[in-house]
């Protein structure tokens, strides 16, 4: 292709100027301790002469990272490093500040953190991906921050994976809508004009299911099942409109994907179309050396990704790459084009979002930073992520005018960084000292939602003294119920490793003194990932799967255990019951559990551990009303051919006394495939509120091609002629595709309709 | 290719004469339940009028299954069964008849049964396969049992998958050198003349490594993965002549292995090379319907199958298959050459094992089977298989002289079954009352090592009832040492499915009951997979890994103990020490554990549960001597070209006070390539006695197609100039691989040298 005829004008104009040092500094992505005053990463204090001769002689085209300082710093920060670039930069080409404000604008004091994205899978709501973006613009755009490095669109289909939390849980549909809510509202807000923010998708691609369950390692994931499950949700941002991807850091099937051709180039440009701007994550290049080992030195490295398809190189803490990329420019192995075509890219993005015409951030909205309004929209969503998994004899709600006294244990009892998790205030989170005091934690949640009850906590760290289980114990049997907030600390990417989900021993040890006094205990389980909590499961009264939601979660936990706030979310994974087993619901055929008691037993057996190794499923978690399916009714028992629809329609009913909201979720089953087939899949799901005894009817269209074909390993549609089953709720019905056998029959009958 | 011209005079002679049913009765295999006068899959006593009808009007090709019943009531049934067929048969074809003899003629009472595969890898020994081999083919090929359904060579890289014990480990190396071992002998053998027996390697491809560790279910694995990993055992076994494979019964990337033409034909047969027959596992064409979906009907699944290229349907209940064949050819879905294909290879098989000449089993050799000779052979084989894998302050030996009173606890203390796990006398074992009485249990080969101590067991049934563990506290005290033999009872297959390998909770009560003695404790690992032992771990003064090790289980180990054998067995594969992480040694480099205690205490982290997920490492194992590695040499800094070689030599010595066996393990690292390299993987090993103070030269010469390349998806191997390590012992040397770099030299020099 000749690169510039893609591009604006003005891209083609400065490209055409530009030497091929210039182009190469579009290429090159620094990190912020590269120009700030100590080189430290948490430091936000610009040193002028570093920034002056990185753009001067590097002609560096964009910066990144921080941590959450206030937003005027930010604003004093990136209009220094911008005068100074637009002053030194010989074509005045401004630079480009990215940043990971992943659950609202997290790199900034005093913002709104909403839940991440694992729970906003839960709530089944497009809307509150969309109002997170919202938010995330509005507490960031002016500041300068114009490239934002989210959303995550990765699969979460692994429950090791310590970036679980960061996906929309294990559906492609969940994935790929919220997403593309995502990108659209950050690309596409008008409240923050005249900036424009550009979105990246990430991490392409397949990044969520290593082998091993750590971080940046090998997956094994074979083209078809990367084409059908992994793809849809970087599909779905890209026919939205996204403006960049950010790479895997890991390897599929044995190669590093930021070396891959066949991923980064054949796939996401030529099969995917994407247009945009591809960049590396961080340091990537140089593991290829260090890490992953594809390459014998970081100018090969270099070579690979280059060659591989990146754009811009997250180096981020020298200018290596510059050189290296001269040199082998100069030597022929990468032509002048191929780095015309990724510096054309880059700023054909800066082009896009206004960054020439507006590339100054501005000091005179800032009120809209910590908007209360935000702040309240985070609660909101917190409360419709929250999963309440089990709840024997309706022990929750416990209303407020019967309790007189709650104990709360845990760690995550007065904690705001576990409500908050990774990539808030910083990267790793940050110390509690750091979280603004009028956040409140479930224990001052509690003490606001039950004014006229004693709200009673042990402090964790003593919580766990070889003497205390006594002390828990009799402390629980003094109070009406206890409430257990366990789960993990912050953590993201290799910090996060583990090679075992169960829930530390000295949270089961406390959750059992809790529950040997015979009160009801609720178990809040926070963090990123599910605990394996089978040991203390069975003694709980109620479950709730809180993951990490964001500066609302105390608000919306006490809220829902009191009462006030129904709950509506559905587990967006498969919550596993035993450390050793991942099942995803849309598993295949032959992973199909099996009853194999009766056969177990003619063997002398009990086969005491073959479970199906699922304590909740995707798609499940109770409500304080309860709903009725009824009537699925179909609009034709057969698809003819692509064109044709069937509608499906189903009612559904509030049937229980209070107010409710209810995610609908229809899944189809493709009965028989050449390809295993997963035992089920979601097609479609919309989400509504329900007054007490309300009922609507819901419906969704089934296009053949769209939901019922699935790729092959190039992405090209099968549809087989066959059964299919449809599920929505308690409700169930088949019909036939015969697309084939129908044009076969038309072409018999020589009928040409 | 016109089938006919590979087959034998006979063959071609029997094909010109046969019909359609009849070459289709030769793809037929039925269980001898069909057989037999209950319909019971134990009798073993035929119904001649069943078999009659079989032979007349489907001509069954062959018969498969039983149970351990005396020999000379295998010789009555064959010799029935196969007066039957060649009265029966039109054209007189003998019917074959296959059996699951899988570690000695397990299925035939009072012979030898050896240690399962996974014992096997431990010894590093190619013999001890070969001497399993002979004892199988000389206790059952009188028998008529002339198909024998070993060797297993799946790799044993997924330590939740309940067959793992069947295979020779997670190294490719050691599964193709013991399992081409154990082929050679089972297809030569002449002290059975005038019999031979055919062997089956099985099963073909993939089978090991199911994605969520259940028998039967969908495993990723990339074609070069594949390629690199699961191929080279089978390569091996098709190179040494192995004349059947038998079908992995799960699917690959979604792909179901018995449907797949690009594994069946393409694979095994384009690429490896293999000629022979194809055999399907247990109801696995019905099973693409009920179980892996993927064809609408039983027809359909037919179609596939044989389309796909299986030679031989163990259907194995009933006459379906051929029916449906049948219908297929006379609607020319298949043609008459394929069924002529596979129904010659079968008859081929049946000419080269001189099926033909010598159908009848023979009953004067009988003094062969239950030979002392061969039980002995057996016990030598337990004696090289069990690992030490700790030994705190030489807490063993535990020298006769010096014990008074030994503790055995567990629930193998006493058990003959866990000894030797699934396809021992049944399918998925037996009864305690049915194992010979002069098999010695632990606690009869302790007795029998300590004649003047006191031996003492508690019952495991009450071991574990709540007040036990006091009991067993008092117990330990009075004794000088207590041996914990934990671990499995029998499984084999889908019955074997867990989804926790962690060591059950009542074992670990006993463990820390005994350890709570204060006296030492020797925990004995037993069973088919490796147990998750970490929190006994570190309170056992010794452990020793038993896998199962059959007969001589008991005398090995308390030999091992006793110190009258001196343990040499190597693990063979990663003993995990987490329930969520499975790593093998050859992982890539992405999955190298990194050491992030600083970098995390830089977050205020501790990152406790970041481990590297071993416990133990394949190919080590402690020895009662001590072994030293010196002087490692190569006889060049560089290879230059395929032709050339590379000779390593190091010094083993044995420093300890008392003679021992070293497995010298060789280790090659491809320090860079294009696709994610093993970290290291072993390329030659050699086990040799070393008597106290003896050393000798040990030599590994490096070819660099066989030792330095690697295939590609497709099998082309890949063989890139740069840097490798080779490892031996405490030793390590680096040298150059500069095939390309020296052509391109020679060019320039015009040398043609």
């Amino acid at each position: 292709m000749s690169p510039a005829s893609a591009f604006s004008p003005r891209v083609q104009q400065l490209l055409a100027q530009m030497t091929l040092e210039e182009k190469i500094g579009q290429m090159t992505q620094l990190n912020l301790s590269a120009i700030n005053t100590t080189g430290e990463n948490k430091d936000v204090v610009l040193d002028s002469a570093k920034a002056a001769a990185l753009v001067r002689d590097f002609h560096v085209g964009s910066f990144i990272n921080g941590e959450a300082v206030p937003a005027a710093q930010w604003v004093r920060y990136c209009a220094a490093l911008q005068r100074i670039a637009l002053r030194e930069s010989r074509l005045h080409i401004p630079v480009l500040y990215g940043i990971d404000h992943v659950h609202g604008a997290s790199y900034v004091s005093g913002t709104a953190i909403f839940p991440h994205n694992l729970n906003l899978g839960a709530t089944f709501n497009p809307e509150l991906a969309r109002l997170t973006a919202r938010a995330t613009v509005l507490e960031s755009a002016d500041l300068g921050h114009r490239w934002l490095f989210a959303p995550n669109l990765d699969l979460g289909v692994n429950t090791y994976w310590p970036r679980l939390y960061e996906s929309y849980g294990e559906d492609p549909l969940v994935a790929a809508t919220l997403g593309a809510a995502f990108v659209r509202e950050i690309q596409t807000n008008k409240e923050i004009a005249p900036y424009q923010v550009a979105a990246c998708a990430k991490h392409f691609l397949g990044y969520s299911d290593p082998r091993n369950g750590w971080d940046r390692t090998n997956a094994l994931i074979p083209d078809q099942r990367l084409q059908e499950f992994f793809r849809p949700s970087f599909q779905a941002a890209i026919d939205s409109g996204v403006k960049s991807v950010m790479v895997n850091s890991g390897a599929i099937n044995g190669e590093a994907v930021h070396a891959s051709r066949a991923i980064l180039t054949d796939l996401l440009r030529g099969q995917m179309g994407f247009k945009g701007v591809v960049v590396t994550d961080w340091e990537d290049i140089n593991r290829l050396v260090k890490v992953q080992k594809v390459a014998p030195n970081e100018k090969e490295a270099t070579w690979m990704a280059v060659d591989a398809g990146i754009d811009v190189a997250m180096t981020p803490y020298n200018t290596n790459f510059c050189q290296f990329v001269k040199e082998l420019v100069q030597e022929g192995r990468l032509t002048p084009e191929r780095i015309e075509l990724s510096a054309g890219r880059v700023l054909q993005m800066k082009d896009e979002i206004g960054l020439f015409e507006n590339p100054m951030p501005r000091a005179d909205r800032l009120a809209r930073v910590g908007d209360p309004a935000l702040r309240a929209q985070a609660v909101a969503a917190a409360r419709e992520s929250l999963v309440l998994l089990k709840n024997r004899n309706n022990a929750l709600p416990l209303a407020p005018a019967r309790v007189k006294r709650l104990l709360v244990l845990g760690p995550s009892a007065e904690s705001r960084a576990n409500l908050c998790g990774g990539w808030t205030l910083g990267w790793q989170g940050r110390p509690e000292g750091d979280f603004p005091k009028d956040v409140p934690t479930l224990v001052d949640a509690l003490r606001k939602e039950y004014p006229n009850a004693a709200i009673e906590t042990l402090p964790y760290s003593t919580a766990t003294g070889n003497t205390l289980p006594a002390n828990v114990t009799a402390a629980a049997k003094r109070a009406d119920a206890v409430v257990l907030a366990l789960g993990e600390r912050p953590y993201t990417e290799v910090l996060g490793n583990t090679s075992d989900l169960t829930l530390p021993e000295d949270q089961q040890q406390l959750a059992r003194a809790a529950q040997a006094s015979g009160k009801p205990t609720v178990l809040v389980v926070i963090g990123g990932r599910p605990s394996i909590i089978r040991s203390v499961a069975a003694g709980s009264a109620a479950i709730i799967w809180a993951g990490l939601p964001g500066y609302g979660g105390g608000t919306a936990l006490a809220e829902v255990i009191s009462g006030r706030t129904n709950p509506s979310g559905r587990l967006p994974f498969t919550y596993p019951q035993f450390a050793g087993h991942i099942t995803n619901y849309h598993h295949d055929n032959s992973e199909n559990s099996l009853d194999l008691k009766d056969f177990a037993a003619g063997f002398g057996q009990t086969a005491p551990k073959y479970q199906s190794g699922m304590l909740t499923e995707f798609g499940e978690g109770l409500s304080y009303t309860s709903f009725a399916y009824s009537g699925l009714a179909l609009s034709d028992s057969a698809l003819t051919g692509t064109g044709a629809r069937l509608r499906a329609t189903v009612r559904v009913a509030n049937t229980g006394p209070r107010a409710g909201q209810e995610a609908v979720l229809w899944f189809l089953t493709d009965e028989v495939g050449r390809v295993a087939r997963p035992v089920r899949l979601l097609k479609h799901f919309e989400k509504q509120p329900f007054a007490a005894g309300q009922s609507r009817e819901m419906a969704f269209t089934i296009d053949p091609l769209r939901d019922l074909s699935y790729p092959d390993g190039h992405g090209r549609p099968q549809l087989e002629d066959g059964w299919y089953t449809l599920r929505v709720g308690s409700q169930m019905a088949r019909f036939r595709y015969a697309g084939k056998a129908t044009a076969e029959r038309q072409a018999a009958s020589g009928s040409t309709n």
